[in-house]
């Protein structure tokens, strides 16, 4: 924070650390450092726009899930953010991004924690032909972070807090790091061609996965499935789902633009226009899709459908958002609305329990969303695509189902059928999200 | 995404599309593309914080209405912000930039749906002296999704779903664009000199005069005036609406400041950061002067006319935010603030029933901010703003009328008189956005 | 807005004021400008997420009041805003920086109003050296009303709404602007060699102190210490409590980030990432440690603790977010966490009443964040650190307590017994939050 008088230049020039020759009397940043500072300013900002991604699940789920379940998932939407943080840091992100090729060796190896730059890049060698570490990092966790945040709505209302945080912890540690290699730290996948530009596959169907398995190994919640029949459980507050929608929404520019990467060239910055554009009209004609198609299928417009459809739209685009016309991402994204109002009630007949519609939404539009490159993008190869998809639904499904079932051996994944009746709030916490509002 | 290893240059080269020569090995930047990455950057961030005004106006409404119709008020909000998302893609974003000139022909053959420039910039002789297309028509969509989003709280708990969202697709498609293209498509009203920097009569007197022409023809919510008197019908949740109006207050600095469309100089920085400076003290301006109004003229302070202060400044100082003083800026949304608070009942007193005061908001101090003008900036004419309110004002008025007049007549805009007593969440959408909370 | 059509560069030349020469054909701008720019539109990113921690407060608090006090707590908190808005525009903002040097002639003569520079910088020798005055003063700005929201909190449910008003206009006006000139002014404490980034000191812990001797002064709400036990009052919606928070975090990255108040060269870039990285680590370490510790402590997770345990972090941070590496401010926001769970019981022994616990977030993890800055920083002296936490703790306490004293003396801070018993939405607004939920 300023230091020093607003005339007071000597001051400012110690207060403001910089690299040795950077900070002379005008300031103008040295021509080689410009495009550094574009693209790490980019980075921070989409960083934190998929920041606030965390903050628009826990709306969106604590909208959707029962009146006694809502402190309960607001506990595990704050509790798995923080846990990102933290274990991408000490572990996850290295482990992604190995280094030069990735092999067994180098993941072995690969089990540090993260290093920043070191304060104003002194005494160092900096390659300025991408962006900071730190804007890096910060911009990759998030990433990591929503992955995880993917998982904790198909499985509320009924799983154990402490169980499904330290299935947060591995995932964020492991599971999610080590098939991200495979495609963003130029593991086998890339180099087989695969294509996912902001992750359809590598973050939302792995979300997707992990919240199926868990559903399977967990069960529907009692009295969701009922002589054949599905039993609907509204959520208790859709103006926060709306409002978890909208922040996602706003989000996903970070969360697609800034996967782009650089923005050190007119070139680079037209397509993050583009992306910003094409994310846009996705979630639009995912949202317009299902408004429409329940309208049809039910005679009635149906607003949770519609949240899900603009989710389904941003899914769908994730894996390409860079070539589609306006036109183009529209439909793909129209084509996720409409997968979800039809998954929906497919999911009820597997019995299934999906409290939120997070399985739709993130691991069929994932798998959609990661075919669907093959429309616009002339590099794609189908096969390549669904070589990738299965590898890493095979991976995660695995991987994930026996983190699951020992933690289910060891301590129990489900809560007690008094406790789930009672509900979570009062039986695990011993609080209420809202304690002064009588239930009807 | 990134998909190289972290020291693989080579990779990167790939991955990144660019400009020819731009990506070279240091990725300067060419010094003639700095500019444009400043300003379609800012474009980027000025869209995405007036995209989450979206967010506001939904959640300001959805606190604003009753109980029985909130879910109903929800899924109008994201409806129309995707319509508008699809229409001015379609039709809207070419039609109101016609090309050199306005004419009638212009407009005609203007009807074409929006390119994007191809992915980094291949092939082609981009100009760089201001932004990229996607930039802009992503800024430029945000505008016209707030003018249809001032509409729908005006018209709330008594309007059908469908015959509104019809509305907002020609609002979006064709109303709107026309009469901006006046102004800012470099139409006759701008060529007469008419001053409106950011939209106090372009954006927020259109929603404002479609929300008031919409008004008249649905008349009244059944009991709001009864034997003369004006029955009081509180919004059902007022932190949705405070969380609406901070986030309106937050995407305005993207509206205001976006609107100097160059970020490529310290001038026009410099000027933004005017902008930002004066839209933030005139909502204060707007805030404070309906705090105290409110506790003279009813020795009680209204907080729901606070808020509505506070958008009152905003919308004031949307016409020229650039040229007062931060004095100048906070009386002139001060004065806005007073506007609100007296018209409110006078619109009571006509029987005219705004819902959220959309009326006394967007389009009185659209009004007062567009003749406010004349106040701080030597260039503008007080006859020419005059001039153009009332141009603007009659197109839309005759337009928005004849819109809603037949989709009275054929489908009816009014929902039965026992459905708007049941409410619109149950009524047409069969479902509640609170289903556990009991009423009062 | 674009008053020109899309070829016309003509116009364009006229629309967008800028320096003289600087929008030439291909709008390069001048290389002196460059690092103007950057710094210039950071401050503005950074400035309109810190303003969003208006929003974020307003939540948080709104959560954490029972729900007859929740519309009187919404109208505080946009109020303070407004009230900061134009306090520090009148006098704060030259008052804090009272040019070459601070002595006591400087203030007395600082008592003007804030000038932005002209229109496009015109007629003007600028410095380019560091960035817009407007956009400084937009950042500094909502440090001030930073400081004013934490009041709010503490003293909730009982005190009037005006006196806490006339409080926030001279603790904007005055107080907080002459304590933060000795630091952040150029003042004796900055020459002492003082060390306070963000404001951990400066912001927190002054808001903070006046937290506390307005509790003090005020008492406890009536029944909240009754025959030696606490009676919890929980608050009514966590859901707000938890969006008030991730907002609070989400604009924290601008708190600190922008604190570098440089982002010319590339070494100032990175180490904003670094600063963005760290508060993220550090509100993540201190969510945990609350996480972990009130399980340990009660046997159930409590969420109120786990979101006053990441704001715990962040505060603990703020102090200095750059010097530490990535572990060392997960455990700087770790030991914040556990302080927080540790003093809120304390706080209550005390019979202190403090309604959302800013005074252990703020003040203690003030203090805290304020002394960590030895740990990392070499610069810092551990005498100089708790010498200027004294010094500015004992102005605040001796102002704000004469303040608050002087109002409680002429028109007394609380509400009388029944008003506060009826709850101050109705008693002193006549309005309900939520008026048609009945209440449990």
């Amino acid at each position: 924070m300023k230091s020093w008088t607003k005339l007071g230049l000597a001051a400012a020039l110690i207060a403001a650390p910089s690299l040795g020759l950077a900070q002379e009397a005008d300031t103008t940043p040295p021509m080689e450092e410009i495009g550094y500072i574009f693209t790490t300013f980019m980075f921070l900002v989409a960083g934190f726009l998929v920041m606030f991604m965390g903050c628009g699940f826990a709306m969106l789920e604590a909208g959707l899930v029962r009146q006694k379940n809502v402190a309960m998932q607001l506990t595990k939407n704050i509790a798995l953010f923080a846990i990102a943080a933290i274990m991408y840091y000490l572990i996850g992100y290295n482990l992604m991004y190995p280094g030069d090729g990735w092999s067994i060796d180098m993941v072995l190896g690969a089990f540090s924690a993260t290093s920043l730059e070191p304060v104003g890049l002194a005494d160092t060698e900096t390659d300025l032909t991408y962006a900071s570490v730190g804007s890096d990092f910060f911009f990759q966790l998030m990433f990591c972070a929503t992955t995880c945040s993917i998982v904790s709505g198909t499985l509320a209302e009924r799983i154990k807090l402490w169980p499904f945080l330290i299935f947060c912890v591995i995932l964020t540690a492991l599971i999610y790091p080590i098939q991200a290699s495979w495609k963003w730290g130029g593991g086998f996948l890339n180099e087989a061609g695969f294509l996912d530009f902001a992750g359809s596959t590598v973050v939302h169907s792995v979300g997707g996965w992990c919240a199926l398995t868990g559903a399977l190994i967990l069960g529907p919640r009692i009295g969701k499935f009922k002589d054949g029949r599905t039993v609907p459980m509204p959520g208790s507050n859709l103006t926060l789902a709306t409002l978890g929608t909208f922040i996602l929404w706003l989000g996903w520019f970070g969360f697609n633009g800034g996967s782009q990467l650089y923005m050190d060239t007119a070139g680079n910055v037209a397509d993050i226009s583009r992306i910003f554009a094409n994310t846009n009209t996705a979630a639009a004609g995912g949202a317009i899709a299902a408004l429409i198609l329940t309208q049809l299928m039910y005679k009635k417009v149906d607003l949770t459908m519609v949240l899900n459809g603009a989710l389904a739209g941003l899914v769908s685009i994730t894996a390409e958002p860079l070539t589609p016309g306006l036109g183009a991402a529209t439909i793909i994204g129209a084509i996720g609305g409409i997968l979800v109002v039809l998954t929906v009630p497919l999911l009820d007949k597997l019995k299934i329990d999906d409290v939120v519609g997070a399985i739709p939404v993130h691991l069929v539009c994932g798998i959609w969303g990661t075919i669907a490159v093959v429309i616009t993008n002339g590099d794609a190869s189908l096969g390549t695509q669904l070589y990738s998809i299965v590898v890493v639904g095979i991976f995660t499904v695995v991987a994930s189902a026996v983190v699951w079932f020992i933690l289910n051996m060891i301590m129990g994944l489900r809560v007690s059928e008094e406790d789930e009746i009672t509900g979570l709030d009062m039986a695990e916490l011993g609080m209420e999200a809202y304690p002064e509002f009588s239930k009807g």
